[in-house]
């Protein structure tokens, strides 16, 4: 029950947060941005650190606001005062949500004139891979108790923010990726031919909490005759059979921050075949690793899986071949063609390539963080041989 | 590790999803929507059962379009169309997310005019406990792609329609409470003075899926002295000491669907002030329960477990004493004095008295359903006497 690897503290020391802020703060100047205001998960916990499953509940609307200098300031359903008490911030504003007739509206546009007068400008996360996580109802009423035009875009200051890591939060990802690797090595305790895939979705979740894992918001898969229908089914009662290459691929989190890696195994030994469509996906991971280096791009990495992968099988419809990865089970940077992110020391990545096959498609995946020599494997790397069941 | 009690059949007929729309349909009609627009993970299963756990993936918009008349249709990344595939949805439009130029918006409108044209008014959940999941310059750019307010409120359909469940949708809640049920049974096999509070979540969670649960989106809880801080704190590696009480609240799934309810547990013999306290929130949750019947309100039901609490005890920072759940952990109505809305036959809600203590808090939940008669407890209520541990 007992993780085996040396645990990293939990939590940041405050020069974590003082960094970040001091980040934010430099791009906001930088865009003329008088505050931030965030609402969804990731973006409050980058500056609070305030970490709770209570996000599942879609009821309460969560508010942070970032000024262009000072603390920030915590706008949030008197639920959380307490925990929100235990982090860094003081200044922390609550109302007794759910409140029908003004679910935090008016005290977070008070909070907003008082960081921002009527003059600064208020960046809202607007961009790929974000949403405004409250009633658009109440966002428009928001905006019509503010200067019409006050709320406006962050100008990707969060997406910069958050898409480089700092050691600290490398380590925790690293943490999750070891306890995502000591369950994977344990597969074959729990699945064999005639196993429920379902079943082997139970306890593979449940090896992934005894060896460590704080919770598993995150297992998709599938199993199928030398590949499977896609890779984000939920697992159906069907039995292993002899010849399944079976795929499960999990998100786990430790410490609030996510691994994001796959491992395939055959039922019995595989097929000449599909041995090799496997063997491929490894060349590929390979060859996006060997591109891995500040000043690369994201496309790079992509061209460099896909000419492995263009010597055969067909494309899969995942629309990427690996992205970004964090205190989101999936960021920026998305590695295709189009995505030219120049990467940086700190970005963590996915290597993610994927393969069309007769019996559906295969994909392999592994985490990496880029550093100054190039990158380095979080995830365990794995061979082309398959492990067998 | 097989579940004890009989299984319910995993997914609906065909016409649990016809009977969805033609009560979506026929409330757009009396409010003269052209369509819906849905983005959210229940919005979109409600009206296709398209059962993922990739929606933890924050990187991709998702969309399903309700006409007027006729089938929904799927707007969605490709990566999705294998899994969509196999729901009743027939009409199902494709691109290759993540596109950075353009994320599905353009493929969006099309969609949207072709089933509104340009005069039909276009319904967007916007209401208390909504959010819109897609990037914020996303929708403003698509409301350039239509007429000037053809977006609108969708009037509180989708509340209408989610706030009633049908006898499949109780099927599924019931096995979910049940599977609970069995892991609170078992919490005296993993957890006893000494234990860590982050083993007991850890552990609580394996127990949990060992039961029968598909995943564990939710566990929170705490331990104190007499009482905890609040309820929806992560684990601290703090050990269990007699006198504390622990509780433990989790929102485990079965095909789709939410338990949600608590239990507390003393180390030792509890003292008799916090035992009186457990009694008393028992004594409250009675009282909502025996409130709980077609025609009473969701205040009323917060009144009777209110009057209860008022004598003894402060109250907490919860916000409400219930709620409903169903394919969220949370979900309308709220057990507030300002809520109103009348109890129907097939709403599924939580009793959550909450009481402060001199050590903190203690909070109680169970889960109900509204019948015919009353109500029926989906959650096995339990008694005012504390299990031990």
């Amino acid at each position: 029950m007992r993780p085996s690897e040396p645990l990293p503290p939990r939590g940041f020391d405050r020069v974590e947060y003082q960094d970040r802020l001091a980040r934010a703060q430099t791009l906001m100047a930088r865009e003329g941005l008088a505050a931030l205001l965030l609402s969804t998960e990731p973006e409050v916990r980058c500056f609070t650190g305030y970490l709770t499953r209570f996000w599942e509940s879609p009821t309460r609307p969560w508010f942070l606001v970032v000024p262009a200098s000072g603390m920030p300031i915590a706008v949030i359903p008197s639920i959380g005062a307490a925990l929100m008490g235990q982090t860094w911030v003081t200044d922390i504003r609550t109302w007794a949500a759910p409140d029908l007739a003004d679910d935090g509206v008016r005290l977070l546009a008070d909070t907003l004139r008082e960081v921002a007068g009527t003059d600064g400008q208020i960046g809202l996360p607007d961009g790929h891979e974000t949403h405004v996580r409250m009633p658009l109802a109440d966002l428009r009423r928001l905006e019509t108790l503010l200067r019409p035009g006050q709320i406006t875009s962050d100008a990707g200051i969060m997406t910069a923010l958050r898409r480089v890591k700092s050691e600290a939060e490398i380590a925790k990802i690293t943490q999750a990726c070891q306890i995502a690797a000591r369950a994977f090595v344990r597969v074959p305790e729990i699945a064999a031919a005639g196993t429920g895939l379902d079943e082997v979705f139970r306890r593979f979740q449940m090896l992934c909490l005894e060896e460590g894992a704080d919770w598993v918001p995150y297992l998709a898969g599938g199993a199928g005759q030398g590949g499977y229908a896609d890779v984000i089914s939920p697992a159906r009662d069907m039995p292993l059979r002899a010849g399944d290459v079976l795929m499960l691929d999990t998100g786990l989190v430790w410490d609030g921050y996510f691994c994001d890696y796959d491992r395939n195994f055959s039922v019995g030994p595989p097929s000449a075949k599909t041995q090799a469509a496997h063997a491929r996906l490894i060349d590929a991971a390979d060859a996006g690793f060997a591109a891995a280096r500040p000043g690369a791009t994201a496309a790079d990495l992509y061209h460099a899986m896909n000419a492995v992968l263009d010597q055969g099988g067909g494309e899969t419809d995942a629309g990427r071949l690996g992205h970004g990865l964090g205190m989101s089970l999936t960021e920026w940077p998305s590695l295709i063609a189009a995505d030219h992110t120049v990467l940086e020391p700190g970005m963590v990545l996915t290597l993610e390539p994927g393969i069309a096959t007769p019996g559906g498609i295969l994909v392999h995946e592994e985490n990496i963080v880029i550093d100054e020599g190039g990158a380095a494997y979080l995830s365990p790397r794995v061979g082309s041989e398959m492990v067998c069941l």
